[in-house]
């Protein structure tokens, strides 16, 4: 049987087009990023300028209200990311 | 004795009869994302347009309901995923 | 001293000889998977067909029940595996 | 300084001395096996024939018990393996 | 399909205009250094001077405080690294 | 920079001179085995001979006993190892 | 983008710096080691001597004393590394 090519981008190649734009990082332990993409790796290691960290809360009417920690540039190692959530365009 | 050699096709082809289908992605830590599979690579990352990530509960008549988060475009971190389920044709 | 070559058959081999048969595949966090084994490549990443999932529980009187969820075809990440249970003969 | 060469065999040469012998397997989340050793490969997955999971536990006495499932043929993936209790000549 | 060249830097790269500069470290288990960057390689291990180790705690107003213990030169494995907080300029 | 070369030894070279000598090892999970060291790889994969598993309690005085299971010969998976204690000359 | 050559010395460098000196070793699952460093490789596997290993706690008067065992000659697997203190000078 021959090997198939696939056509497909790969889901690194997605982050290209989502460069200097602001996006989504999910990361375990439940922790959430937000910040404008600046480089990243084949190991979807990020470098995120403008970063925030997101902690969700709920208040006491039930609301779910955020407070965000400003953390400037960061670099996220790639092993703790569940998902990178793309700049819709 | 002499090496034999495979002819079924790798998990990983499967996937590309899946592109630009809706599939379900179980993910570690319990985690259900539903969304239009447009990309992967052999890592079993995954690029997923129209994602909407799934919580399921159970109502007070023990009925399971589920709610959904619109999350658009994702790319998911492959070394989280535990199964793929595949679009059925 | 001289390295010895092995003449014993790797795991792996032995898949093989379940290809289009139905197997059970026990995975970390306590999933139970009972499928058609339709491909597979050197991490134990599987493609399933006609897969249940499995849930085992116990009743009232201490029997232990099975209760299955119709997943149809997976693509199960190997990193999951514990175990395979091939098909008998 | 010169780099030493190693004369002891590799820890995975023993197995194969074990070929076709019943072995015992302590594997992560506490499970146990004991089948007959027909395949491994460098990353210590085995492939076992009439294999048994062994659950071990205290009865009223204090007696230490064990009750087996038959699981037949299985292919142990070897990131899940703590031991291998080799068999005695 | 051709494969796109990324133009952006990657994000080791931009822990080199951090060099000889404070950083902060966000490492598993809830840990935090802070110290000068002084070497670092593609793992993501850290060479850090004048290194100390932040504990943040919550007094009886409320209100956050933070202990330091002085560790001096460390070397930290990138495996353990969530993310580094690169010195703003 | 030119690249330094390390004179010193590596540390699995060690364990070359603990061939055919009584060593502890120390395991992830809590688990203590003593044997004697009879061959090992660069993975920290070791083959022990006459190996027991020590296990550390404390009685009603308050003094800590041990308590062994022979396990006679056995492969230990190396990613399982925390340190291994080598035998004192 | 022409790719940047890093002029910093990489973290394994500086452990060179330690040999034959008295360091302390920070591992996963709250272990702390004090020897003298006489092996490394690149996987921060670490050969020390005359090391112990301390126990840090809290006496009645909330003072945090240690005590120590001696465990002589001891090779680390790297991957329990969290960080080491180097001597300093």
């Amino acid at each position: 049987m021959e090997r198939k090519r696939y056509n497909a981008k790969r889901p690194i190649d997605y982050l290209k087009d989502s460069l200097n734009q602001i996006i989504l990082i999910k990361v375990k332990r439940n922790r959430l990023f937000r910040g404008r993409l600046e480089g990243f790796d084949e190991h979807l290691n990020l470098y995120l300028e403008e970063t925030s960290q997101i902690f969700e809360f709920q208040d006491e009417s039930g609301n779910i209200n955020e407070e965000n920690e400003d953390l400037g540039s960061i670099v996220v190692r790639g092993d703790n990311v569940i998902f990178v959530n793309l700049a819709s365009d």
